[in-house]
């Protein structure tokens, strides 16, 4: 009866999840919510509740009644509860959200098949999608991001997350939504910010990946900046199509690895937020770190004027500020820790991913903290001037 | 520049991992779980934490400076911090331990390539295992068992969890350890309750799927009483086998469908559980839960008087005391209630797992209430003669 010393367990579990593109899903006449659901579901009544983004909701008072309107006309549909939740990263900082969302599932009865539907920008999907992703192991989610920077970056990847300690997403899951609904709709009403700031996760993909979106947003900056649609719906298009292909095709969608060149930038932006107790929007921190991180590209040699200048040019065409709310040493010093704790948040050796032209990626696994500071200098202004 | 109306995404994520078996794990002279590190860390130093059950440092009191010794004679292992926490199911309902483990987790900067061991019984395991994976999205855990049912069920598996609103493992996820490793050595100073009470697993999944395992364990059920050791590392190896290989081979890992046949037994088991203020364990409500729909599959002609007389015998060999703690009509209604929370914690439609043989099992949709309230009063007894 002698046992063996070990049972090795190898499995595989597939994922499928779809970004859909629409206008005004909660019109009655728009049947692509019922559809997701009613194709997901195995089970004659369709359990959901809504949790929206206080801020939409200030936008869109009518939403509540529309949801409303918009289930009630499905018989097989049954319309649990609407949450309006706080907006703006803030709602990831009080743990109470999450708290207000699992009692909701709690008390409607939500089970594993059934949907939770997140209305909102990044932070409220990010939120919610913890709440979804924990209760019962599981519970489904449709997500409904309503910024730019959600529908082309936050909402359509595979993470979700609250802050913990001062960090941002300390706490999250890896979890595939049921899927994703983009409605253009949702963009009108934004603010001329938050309708530019999500504009930086596009460059982002662009400068390591695809020239040509590259050049694409280069060449329709100032359309973009005036809020003309079609140049936009182009952009989140591509912009969530490189960031999906990068999760599906970059052989880890799970980020088991160190390298994140989804995180371009984003050492300093994650940083830049926090030091700013989140007054700056994800995206224009992200500018601000995609900037930090050319100009230190450059004072490294790895790239030359030119495409600095070229890069820079773009985010000001779009109306970026890319000054860092950086003015004395002591700041400068507190934002180059943001290196050593984006590395521990990653885990695993420093990767750093860097431009080596565009549209094309390096990564380094050590930083010339003197050119760091040097580039953080060059980036800088006094923070009295800071506009946000 | 017309985009398409969906963008469809789709990929796999491969997991492995290895459930090793050994003795005295934290002998200077048992490189075993050295080798589990280094064998994963592309980093050169290994950073560690220990999470310990209470009730696993009180039977072993010099477990602290032994894990000590262990990681010190390796130069790669920093070993930075041990926490001894509350054992038992009691600690996954009093979030403060998830909280103290993350905020270990956070003040020693275990990253995604550093591990937490979390060494304990089942309720250690998961709520430890729950914090490991949700900080950072999942920092690495070893996971050491030291209990019968740990060893041979909970901890093999790919699940973590605590309990909220009443309701066990409300919250959770699904997240594989990188490695189990099971140690012999700790069950030797288990009190006989949890030595026996683990057991009830193993009869679980021999009944409905092995009959060769179920025969060995009624041939063996008075030596595994007495506490033989050989017995014992059969039965567990074989019931953890039986356990993986359902998980890697039954399609469903992560359970997305409404079939859960390793929760045969477990609707009423939760439910007492919850109902006793958990002081019955876990094992001692799986063996009274087994006993209920075994009652029931007699009463509704699924099995003959035989079969049930069988399974009864054998859990009484091996010690079960299997009467439930019902008394009245209302404790009745409430552990019926029990049928209702499984469905929704499950999700989907009501799948309850039966016998329609030894080592074959029948899903059923339907539950007859009156025939199982029949079965509870055929298997209750009252209260005070309750012996936990």
């Amino acid at each position: 009866m002698k046992t063996p010393s070990f049972i090795a367990q190898s499995f595989s579990v597939s994922y499928d999840y779809k970004l859909h593109f629409t206008e005004d899903m909660f019109s009655t006449r728009n049947g692509l919510l019922y559809e997701v659901m009613t194709k997901y579901s195995e089970q004659d009544n369709i359990k959901a509740i809504f949790a929206i983004d206080g801020g939409v909701y200030l936008k869109h008072p009518k939403l509540l009644d529309k949801v409303e309107a918009y289930c009630n006309q499905y018989d097989r549909v049954q319309l649990e509860d609407i949450l309006v939740l706080p907006g703006g990263e803030e709602c990831k900082n009080d743990h109470g959200n999450v708290q207000k969302v699992l009692r909701a599932i709690n008390d409607n009865a939500i089970c594993r098949h059934s949907f939770v539907v997140a209305i909102g920008g990044g932070a409220v999907i990010d939120m919610v999608g913890y709440a979804a992703a924990t209760a019962h192991r599981g519970v489904k989610l449709i997500r409904v991001p309503t910024t730019v920077l959600a529908q082309n970056d936050a909402a359509v990847g595979v993470k979700n997350g609250i802050n913990e300690f001062g960090k941002k997403n300390f706490i999250g899951t890896f979890a595939v939504p049921l899927a994703i609904i983009n409605d253009y709709h949702f963009l009108e009403t934004l603010d001329q910010r938050d309708w530019i700031s999500g504009i930086a996760e596009a460059m982002k993909v662009a400068l390591i990946k695809d020239k040509i979106f590259f050049d694409f947003i280069g060449q329709n900056a100032v359309a973009l900046a005036k809020r003309k649609p079609e140049p936009m719906k182009h952009l989140i298009y591509r912009c969530a199509e490189i960031h999906m292909g990068h999760i599906a095709n970059g052989g880890d969608p799970f980020e088991d690895g160190s390298s994140r060149p989804l995180d371009f930038g984003h050492w300093a932006a994650h940083k830049l937020e926090q030091m700013t107790d989140y007054r700056l929007r994800h995206g224009e921190a992200v500018a601000m770190g995609i900037a930090l991180d050319v100009t230190y590209a450059k004072l490294t040699g790895l790239i030359d004027q030119s495409i600095l200048d070229k890069v820079l040019d773009v985010f000001n065409d779009l109306g970026f500020d890319l000054r860092l709310p950086i003015e004395n040493d002591l700041e400068r010093k507190e934002l180059l820790n943001g290196i050593g704790e984006f590395r521990e948040h990653l885990g695993g050796k420093l990767t750093i991913t860097l431009l080596s032209r565009i549209g094309s990626k390096q990564d380094v696994h050590e930083i010339d903290m003197k050119k760091m500071e040097e580039a953080i200098t060059v980036r800088s202004i006094a923070k009295e001037e800071l506009s946000c």
